[in-house]
Parts: structure tokens; sequence; C-alpha cells
């Protein structure tokens, strides 16, 4: 499906390599701009890559497992974030607009329905999903449905970058149990304090998660994990992500529930990770550990753990940066400028 | 001069944190941007700071030291970048432009004579510094100078914030001398490989610094290291950092030579870096130790060694999304979202 190994492939990179290193600057001045702008000409496939209208997209659902007390906040929260969203007033909101990000709310499945917005996207499978401690969190079909969401999503959006945002009160516990299959390590490593559990609040999670994983153990597939440990939301946008991939979009990862659904996208197609920039580094427990088994630094480590996607806009205009550096800077010879004696 | 702990300080901070905290997201959730938007009413003493009309100024002079062969690049290099500067070609004129920052380039003492240019302001106590392993760089006379001339230029800029940035060929040399002196580490711990020195161009450059150091080892106050050690970029740029931290400007710091200026000024006005943001820190070997002892956590880590100002110019949207967050984001209250239940 994916392959990004064609002949030209290994041309590109050497080209794009010249052209950054005969840039007015000492060679690798740049720093980590300069890998971003060689990994923005590779996902597009060309040595004069352009970023073309970005797409802010905040996947947001409800989850079943809310009911057992994970969450520091109520599930009504989800319905009410995606209006403040909606409104203008949160905080991909707000950085969105400070960036030109064309932003984009999916109800994937929220537990309410919401009134008709120009920037909302209805693509339901559930009104929230069901408690996986209690059986899976999707059916197959809910799982599949949500999947051909997310990819006709990105079929209708215009550009070659989507920006990955989610909201969904208690969606760091499905997360976790995704992260605890595609890595093999403990709950305690994958699961975290997500808006502000406390101590008890944190013990308590643990134990209501093993109890998922347990009931679950006996799948041994990325798409059973996704359907029964997953959600909407988490279904809907790897298979946003499946088909940007196919694309040879940029994707733009923030946090860690973002992270579970380009992880679990990687595990059914691999070369997804290549089209990937991993925005932030988040203070919920187990991203830190995730990125690096995925191999992936990412770009921003500012202690955020909001998700929205407000650490992919924050990033954005590094990515910006790198495409303008490329394009724009003179080089030694159009500049007239000496270089080095040694 | 500067005293930031007038009465009215830990009320302005206390209702400002109160206004973050208000913010419709868990409480610490936008991590260093919600301490970003703090330091930006604390610096301009409101709890709800507007950044006005950026200017983004880079210090250019020539270095005697350069003669002795400490800098991959031939000294020609800085008035050739100057000018690439000024007809948009380098690096920080793409990421000027990219955000809008005013960009503005000071003749500080560039060896040769530049023509005349809308965005050039010639404030030249030199032509290049003399060579600090003979003499002082600049004498008494000359270092006031500069210092008055940068002080003279932030009063005729318009706006609450400045960025820093400079260029200089050989002056990581100036900027390791100063941190000698100001930190006491050994001039291993403070010299690096500027634009790209091999390790035996890097081992000569600690030969040649270690000769100034001898030669001026008698000095004992930082006006004086200024003189004999620094250099005209440094000393304009220390002379501006007095002046904006008086005017109770943003002071935005780039890289190894901009933080010699500040902690020069700071040596003179400690408040000086209560109004200042770390951008980066820069791969030059010293400046994480450097930013360390001033307490200072730079907000990327990007690996650039560049100067010009480019670090402080990719960190500029972060500190407007903070100024946004806190003016824009909807409240609990306003937006009608529930709160936390534990």
């Amino acid at each position: 499906m994916i392959d990004l190994h064609d002949g030209s492939f290994d041309d590109l990179a050497a080209r794009t390599q010249r052209r950054i290193d005969r840039k007015t600057k000492p060679l690798g001045a740049l720093g980590r701009l300069e890998a971003l702008a060689l990994l923005l000409a590779r996902v597009l496939g060309t040595d004069a890559p352009r970023l073309l209208a970005p797409q802010l997209v905040v996947f947001a659902a409800d989850h079943g497992i809310a009911a057992q007390g994970v969450s520091a906040y109520p599930a009504e929260v989800t319905a009410q974030m995606v209006l403040n969203m909606l409104a203008g007033g949160a905080a991909v909101s707000v950085l969105a607009r400070q960036h030109g990000l064309a932003l984009t709310v999916v109800d994937c499945g929220v537990k309410s329905d919401l009134p008709p917005h120009a920037l909302l996207r209805v693509a339901k499978t559930c009104q929230g999903s069901a408690d996986s401690t209690l059986g899976p969190a999707l059916t197959r079909a809910q799982n599949d449905a949500a999947l051909a969401h997310g990819a006709a999503l990105v079929c209708s959006l215009p550009g070659n970058v989507l920006l990955l945002g989610e909201m969904g009160i208690a969606n760091t516990s499905p997360a976790a149990l995704l992260m605890v299959r595609l890595t093999g390590l403990p709950i305690s490593a994958c699961a975290g304090r997500g808006t502000g559990l406390d101590d008890a609040g944190l013990a308590h999670k643990l134990a209501v998660l093993q109890r998922a994983l347990d009931r679950h153990a006996h799948l041994q597939e990325p798409a059973q994990w996704l359907a029964a440990l997953g959600g909407p939301e988490i279904a809907t946008m790897a298979g946003a992500v499946l088909q940007a991939a196919e694309e040879r979009r940029v994707i733009v990862v923030d946090g860690f529930i973002t992270t579970a659904a380009v992880a679990l996208a990687a595990a059914i197609a691999p070369p997804v990770l290549q089209r990937c920039v991993f925005a932030h580094g988040s203070a919920e427990n187990g991203h830190a550990r995730w990125l690096a088994q995925l191999g992936a630094a990412p770009l921003l480590d500012l202690g955020l753990r909001l998700g929205e996607g407000s650490g992919a806009a924050l990033a954005w205009p590094l990515l910006k940066s790198a495409e303008l550096l490329l394009a724009e800077m003179a080089s030694f010879d159009s500049a007239g400028v000496s270089e080095r004696e040694s």
C-alpha cells in the first residue's frame, strides 16, 4: 500500500540535502529544522516541498469506561468542549486562528447530539462507546465504520497536511489500553493522570484498566484491540491517518491519544510513521516511552497535557519555517557569500 | 534602577494566575505556556499583556581576534551576511518575514562600510574591534559609546518586545571569554566549535583565548571585561538590553552570543534577567551550562547553532500563543463548561 522506497527516493533525499547544504549558513547549523525540511521533501516527494491548506481535525467522542470513574471530569464535558471549540474559545480554537489552520471538529461518537455548525462534521458510529471492562468498546461493524469515516473525511479535505487533535473525556484510558497491547509494557507504564487524577484516582484507574485488559486478553490482532479497547475517535483517527499516509500528506501528531491512533495505524501499515511529525512530548505518563519505542523525537517539550491538537498547532510554525527556509533562503552562490576556509 | 518588586507585584501575579486557572482546560495543562503568560504579565505589568510591534535587531560587527584563526569562515563574511540579511536571503530574514517581525540590522563595527539600506542602522564604534590577545578589544571610550548606542537604538524603536540577534565572524570567541569571567568556569567549558571548527581548530582556538584571558586577568569589573574581551556588537547589545529592561520590554534571547550580552547586562543590573525569555538551547558548547547557571530554561531545543536571532524568531510564535491564550480562551463560566468532580 504505502511504499516510500521507490527508485527515486535516495536521489530525492540527496538532492534535497544538497539544496540545504548550499544555503547561506554553516553546515547543519539549522539543526532539527534541516531534518524536518528533509522529511517534508520525502513525504511530499519533491525537493521543493510546499505545505498547502493545513487541516487541524479534532476527533471527538465519549467513552463507556468513563462510568467507571477513570477521569477527573464528568462525561458531559466532551460535548461542552466541542461547543467551546466551535464557538472559538478553546485553546485549539485560539491556536488554529493564530496560525491560519482550518479547524474541523468531527463528532465520532459524542453521547449527545450537537447542533449543526459550519466547523462540525457528524460521523457518528455510536452515542458514546460501550464500557470495555464489560465487553468490546465498539462492535466490529462500528469499528469498521469509524475507520471508513476517517478515510472518507480525509478524502474530502483539501491540502497536504493533517494535524491531529482529539476531545473525549476519559480517552487517556483507551489510549493506555492500546499502548499496553501495542508495546507489551505493563499498564502502570502506560496509564497516567489524564486531566489531573490524584494518587487514589490513578490507582483506581489502573485497576479498572487491568480489568479491561483481562477481559480482552485473548485478542491477537491490532484491529481487534482497536475495537475492543479503543474508542470511536481513536478508530476514526486511525482511518484518517491511514488515508492521509496513502495520499502522502504530512501528518502532525499531537499528544498521547493521537499517538495511540498513529501507533495503531502503523501496526496495520508500518510506513505510516514515515509520514509523521511528532509535535510534542506530553506530560502524560507513558507518552515519552511510547515515542521512544516508535523512534520518534518530538519537536517541542513544553509539559503540555491538554490534547485537542494544541501541541500540533504549537509545532506548526516550525514545519512552516522548515518549508520557508528551504524555499526562500539564498545560497552561497546567489548571495555572493564566501565559504569556509577549512 | 529596575525594580520588579513594587507593592503590586504579588497581586498581579496572583490575579494573572487566577485568570489562567479559570480558562477551559485542566489546571496546568498548558504547561510552560502558562508560565510564559505569567512572565509576560509580570514584565508588562498587567494581567492582560499584549505584545506590540516586536523588533528583531541583529547587532553586527567584526573582531580583531579573527586574525588569530579562531573561525572556520573568513572575516569578510560578516559584511556579506549583513547584505544577505538586508536582501532578504538569510535565515533570519525568512523567519522575520514569516512571523511579521520588524527586522533591523545594526552596524556596530563591521570592518567595511556598508551601502545605505532602509533596514540598516549605522552605530559604529570602530571598523572591527582590536585583537584582545594583544590589548583591549575596545577602548573604554569605544565601549561606553557602544553601550550608549544600544540604549539610544531601543529608545528609537516602537513596541514592547526586543528579539536579539547578532552577526560577527569569530564572535563565539569574545562570548566565550566573557563567559569565563562571568561564570568562573575554565575556557574549555566555555568555548566551542562556533560555525564548525574541527578538533585541531578548536584546540587552536582554546589556546588563543587563554592568551587573551591571561593578558586581561587583572581586570575585576564586568564593564572592564566587556571592553577588553568583548566586542562592538556585544557591547551595543548589552546597552540595548539594559535600556529595554528599564522600559519593561520583553527581551527574547537567542543563542550563545546574545546570552553573553544579557549575562553581562545582568552582572551590571541583575533584574534584567526577569525581563528575558530564553528562546532556545544552542548546540554551541557552553550554552547549556551558562543557561543553567543563569537559572534559564530555554523554550526550544532544536540543535541550532546559527545565531542571527534565528532561535529567537523561531520561539516567537510561542510567546504570541501565550499572549493569545490568556487573552482569548474562554473561562469555565463564560463557556458553560462543567468543572472537575474530584
